[in-house]
C-alpha cells in the first residue's frame, strides 16, 4: 500500500540506520544446536534486543528463497514481487553502469572450453579482476550493426554485457549450461519478442569465441540474465527519504541505485563504512550499511567462519550507535544457512531499536530468542514501514 | 502468488508426507483444561515437535468455519475462496462418478417422512449402504425429458444425484430443513439461472416420493449442495506433484480428484492405508494420509473417544516416520472440538518436519503449545509453500 503510506508522509531529520548482515539467518550444525547467530557471541546486539522490538522477516513469501536483489527490495520497503529485478540489470547498477530505459543488460561469466567447445570450468579459473578487464577491452572489437555494445567487468571472472538499440527485449533464455562437459546452447528467444536480441546475442558470442580463441583460461563466454530497466519509484518518491547506500560490494550498490540511493563510492570494510557513515551523517537521514561476509562464510559452508563474521559485526555496533540514530534495525536479507551452503528460506531475525519502540521480552538476538519478540513473522517490507512510524516520520491515518 | 511459484518449481524424487486429522483442533471440556490433543498421549507426535517448525493454520480466514472440501483445498496448498466447491460435487467424485462441465451434482439424503410429509428423521434411521444402494436403483426409475438423471449411493442414508442435459445450474436451493417436524420446502431457484433446475428437481423429487411411498423407514429424500464442476489447476500444474491420495472415505477421494491426485481404492483402515503408502512410495513424491474418525468423535459430542482416535493416529505414526519422508507434515484440515460437536473457526495445529527445517522451542504437539512455535497462525494454503521449499522443489526467487 505506498499510496495509504505516501498520504502520511512527514519527512523529518531523524536518522533510520539499516543495517543489513547478508544471509544472516540460519540453521543448527547438529540435531538441538544452535544456528550460526545463536552460537556467536553477541554482547552488543543482545543489549540491543533488550531494549528493541524483535522479530523474524519473510523477504518475499512464505517458503521462497529470496535472491539478494529482491531480499534487499523488501528491507528498503518494496513488495519484491511488483518489481521483478533481472540478473544483468543488477550487474550493471552494481559496477555503475548508465543504463537506459530499452538497453539490455545480461551477466557474462568467462569460462574455459575445450577444443570441442565443451565447457571445463565455467569460471574460467577465477581469473583476477585485472584480467577480466583487460578480455573485456578486447570483446570491444565486436561489431553488430545498429547495436551498440558494453562490455564491463565486474569482479573475477564476472562481466557484464549492455546491448543498446531498437527493438530489442530480456526475453531471451541463459546460455549458461550451469553444468561442465557441455557445450553451452545458443541463445533462445523465450517469446517472440526475444528473436531479435537472442540473433544479436548469438553474434556476439560468435565473434567473442574468435577474439577469445587463443585466450587461456578464458576462451569461452556464459550469458544469464538478460534483463531490461524495471521502472521503480525512488525512496524518495515512495517514502520521502534521503537516503544513502554504505556498501562494499557491487550488486548491493547496484539495487541501492534502483531505488534512488545515493551510493557512497570505493568503501574498503566496515571501519570505512562507520567513517563514512559519521561524515555522511547530516545529509542523509536513511543510511543502509551492508555486509556480505556472512553470507559469503554461510555459502562456503563455513559454519565457524559465519559465526565469526557475526561477531566482527557486533563488535563493530558501538560505532553505529555511537551515533544515536533514532532508529536502528538489524537484520538480513535473506537466510544463508552454512548446513545449506546456500540461500534458504528460513525466516530471518530483525531487531529494532529506538526510542518510540515498545521493548518486548526478547534478550538476546537469535532465530528462535526472536520467536518471542513483538512482531512474530511478518512481511520484510513492513520493517520500513515500522522504521518511519518510530522515527515520526508519518502521520496519523484519518482523523 | 501461484504464478511465482509456477517459476521456480524443481520438481524432484524428494517425498512429502501430508497426514490428517479431521477436524484435530479442539477445546477444553472445562475451564482451565486442557483440549483433546492436548489431553492426549501422543510420544511420537511430540517427539516429532521437538525437530519440527510448529505454528496453528487457518485454512479460509480468521472466523471462518470450514467445510471439509475447502479444508483439504487449503492444505493441497490452494485458497479455498479462488475455488468454491459445492457438496454434490464433493460427493459425485467421491463415489468416481465421472462428472462433465454442465453437469450438476446435489447430495441427497434419504429420509423418513411422516402421513402429512413432515420429517421426523433426517437420516431414515441411518439405514446402510446396502439399503441405500437397492433404494438409488428403484430411482432409476424417475424419468424426465430432455434430463439424464443418475442416482447413486455414497454411504449409509448419503446418496447423489447427478442431472445432465442442456441448461442446468447450480442456482438452486437446498430441501433439506436442517430439522424434523417439518415440511421440506421445494426447490427454488437461487437466481434466474437456476429456474429449470430447481423445476428438474422438483419433479424428480415428485416421482422419488411416489417409488419410495411404501418405502419403510426411506420414505423420502433431502437435497443439499446442488453443484456443477469448478475447473481447478492440478496439484501437478501448480506444484509439479505426483500426488497420491490415501484416504477412506468418499469425500475426501472426491476433493482429492478435484486437484488431480491418484486415489487409491479400497482403502480400510490406517494399517491398509501405511500398506498403500509403503508400496507406492517410488511413484509418487506427495502423500496425503486422512484419518476420518477425529472428526466423528468430534461430531459425536465424545472427547473421550476423540482423545483416544488422536492416541491410534499417533501410535501408527512410526509406519509414516520409517519411509523417512524429506517433509512430513501433521496436522487437520480444521477444528471440531467436541464440546461444540461441530466444525469450528479455530486455527488447527501443524508441525512440519524435516532435514531442512529450523526446528523451534515447541516441546509437544498441541494447540497451546504450538503457538510458542515458528509460524504462528498462518493461513493453511502457506504450508505446501513450506513443504515445497523444504523439499528442495522450490528455486530462489531472483538474481
Amino acid at each position: 500500500m505506498p499510496d495509504v503510506i505516501g498520504n502520511l508522509l512527514e519527512p523529518n531529520e531523524k536518522k533510520i540506520v539499516l543495517l543489513v548482515m547478508d544471509g544472516l539467518g540460519g540453521l543448527p550444525r547438529e540435531a538441538g544446536g544452535k544456528t550460526e547467530l545463536e552460537s556467536a557471541r553477541t554482547p552488543n546486539l543482545d543489549a540491543l534486543a533488550v531494549g528493541a522490538e524483535c522479530g523474524l522477516h519473510l523477504p518475499i513469501g512464505y517458503g521462497i528463497t529470496p535472491g539478494s536483489a529482491p531480499g534487499h527490495l523488501a528491507l528498503f520497503g518494496y513488495t519484491p514481487t511488483d518489481y521483478p529485478i533481472g540478473r544483468g540489470v543488477v550487474a550493471a547498477l552494481g559496477i555503475d553502469f548508465p543504463m537506459r530505459a530499452g538497453d539490455v543488460a545480461v551477466r557474462m561469466n568467462f569460462a574455459t572450453a575445450d577444443a570441442e567447445g565443451k565447457i571445463t570450468d565455467r569460471r574460467a579459473g577465477r581469473i583476477p579482476t585485472e584480467k577480466c578487464a583487460e578480455l573485456c577491452g578486447l570483446l570491444a572489437g565486436v561489431k553488430i550493426p545498429g547495436v551498440e555494445i558494453s562490455v564491463r567487468p565486474v569482479k573475477d571472472y564476472r562481466a557484464v554485457v549492455v546491448f543498446r538499440g531498437q527493438g530489442l527485449s530480456d526475453q531471451v533464455r541463459d546460455t549458461d549450461p550451469q553444468a561442465t562437459g557441455v557445450k553451452p546452447p545458443a541463445p533462445k528467444p523465450a517469446s517472440e519478442k526475444g528473436k531479435r536480441t537472442a540473433e544479436v546475442a548469438g553474434e556476439f558470442i560468435r565473434q567473442a569465441l574468435g577474439i577469445l580463441a587463443k585466450q587461456k583460461p578464458a576462451n569461452a563466454v556464459l550469458m544469464r540474465g538478460f534483463a531490461e530497466l524495471p521502472h521503480i519509484p525512488s525512496m524518495k518518491e515512495l517514502f520521502g527519504l534521503k537516503p544513502l547506500a554504505l556498501a562494499v560490494y557491487p550488486d548491493y550498490k547496484g539495487v541501492s541505485r534502483l531505488v534512488g540511493m545515493e551510493v557512497a563510492h570505493d568503501l574498503r570494510d566496515l571501519d570505512h563504512q562507520a567513517e563514512v557513515l559519521k561524515s555522511s551523517w547530516d545529509r542523509h537521514d536513511f543510511f543502509f550499511l551492508h555486509h556480505k561476509y556472512t553470507d559469503s562464510r554461510g555459502e562456503d559452508g563455513d559454519f565457524a567462519a559465519k559465526v565469526a563474521e557475526i561477531e566482527k559485526v557486533d563488535a563493530f555496533l558501538p560505532k553505529i550507535t555511537a551515533l544515536k540514530p533514532d532508529v536502528l534495525i538489524v537484520t538480513g536479507d535473506h537466510s544463508t544457512p552454512a548446513v545449506l551452503k546456500a540461500h534458504s528460506s528460513h525466516p530471518i531475525p530483525f531487531l529494532i531499536h529506538g526510542r518510540h519502540v515498545r521493548p518486548d521480552a526478547v534478550r538476546e538476538f537469535g532465530e528462535r530468542a526472536c520467536l518471542g519478540g513483538t512482531w512474530g513473522v511478518i512481511p520484510g517490507a513492513m520493517l520500513m514501514r515500522l522504521a518511519l512510524a518510530y522515527a515520526d516520520k508519518l502521520a496519523k491515518y484519518g482523523a
